[in-house]
């Protein structure tokens, strides 16, 4: 990678690189033009090439890309080279629906615990990883390391939550909330607000 | 409204202020200057100068801004001013999470119809809403003129029910599936890209 700070925008558009690249090795694509990729990715050859040069020599001139090699290397970037210890706080039906996700354990992010106050919900098993009493979060946190928290709870809840997690080291957030949750430094969180999402939607609904 | 072109920065920030807005008038708060906006909505206080620029004059110099007015003219800029009928394909724990969402309902989006192919499904109500089965997608929503569809199905099935849904005269399409999906033109989507999302949560944890 080059050592140039490589733009937000750029950053959010790798996960879509990732995704087609992906679908092309299942296809067993072996190497792909920036035009070939523009046809099927949606954004324009110029910027694929643009955006591909961030991280250093992939496409050659009438070659294209490796698409094997960029794959690979657009996972590192994303730190999806190593393994990430994870746990569910709110243990509703979004929480369950995240523990049943496969695709999360398959790229590294591996589910430890679920948690939540419920006690109907306490003691059970989702996609076999237990559901544990939320008193015990802080511990848990602290002693087992854990990297990220997917905290799907309700409203009211999600600050107390996000402050016990930071004070045991945790180190992201995946908050499904619509609270925007203050956070120790260096703790880094990315939000789902789905309200705001479908909004967006009626929005262009409106206006189309 | 002025009649020039918002821009889609300052769209996707409308969500924000609407549930900001929303929250002072839970505590009461009638008027507000842009500088304590931008101490609880992280903006700066320019830039919400200039956002809310863009709707006419409700910031006056001294006084602030009208909380509720401004409220209710960005709600109606969302297209809240009105109700959507909705309907969710795909019944499995993610549809369930979004058919227990309340705050959708609160906003206007009414949910009619939920829909599957699992047999062990179809015919549940979930949270008052029955599950039909997805053989009598097209015909519902073309019958009901349904306008908001939430899908939450596999990859494998995404596509071909986008299609049924644009077939039948859907006008938008909210896609939780991890596919970019073909849409008749006309047909407006927001995608909720859960992975990607993940993906780029781990790309911080790693750069912090």
């Amino acid at each position: 990678m080059k050592d140039n700070k490589i733009s937000m925008a750029v950053i959010r558009r790798l996960p879509k690189y990732h995704r087609y690249l992906s679908q092309l090795i299942d296809r067993d694509v072996h190497r792909i033009s920036s035009k070939e990729l523009s046809k099927i990715i949606g954004f324009s050859a110029s910027q694929i090439r643009q955006d591909l040069n961030n991280f250093g020599g992939f496409g050659q001139q009438g070659y294209g890309y490796n698409v094997e090699a960029l794959y690979q290397e657009i996972g590192k970037i994303l730190g999806l080279d190593r393994e990430y210890k994870t746990i569910i706080v709110g243990a509703g039906n979004l929480g369950q629906a995240l523990a049943n996700y496969t695709n999360f354990t398959r790229f590294g992010y591996k589910l430890y615990k679920m948690f939540d106050l419920n006690p109907r919900l306490i003691g059970l098993k989702i996609n076999d990883v237990e559901v544990l009493d939320v008193d015990l979060l802080g511990d848990y946190v602290k002693e087992n390391d854990i990297d990220i928290a997917y905290v799907c709870t309700n409203r009211a809840s999600a600050q107390n939550i996000a402050d016990i997690l930071c004070d045991n080291g945790i180190k992201g957030i995946w908050n499904f909330t619509p609270v925007d949750l203050q956070l120790k430094e260096g703790v880094v969180a990315e939000n789902i607000h789905l309200i705001e999402n479908l909004f967006t939607l009626s929005y262009f609904l409106k206006e189309k």
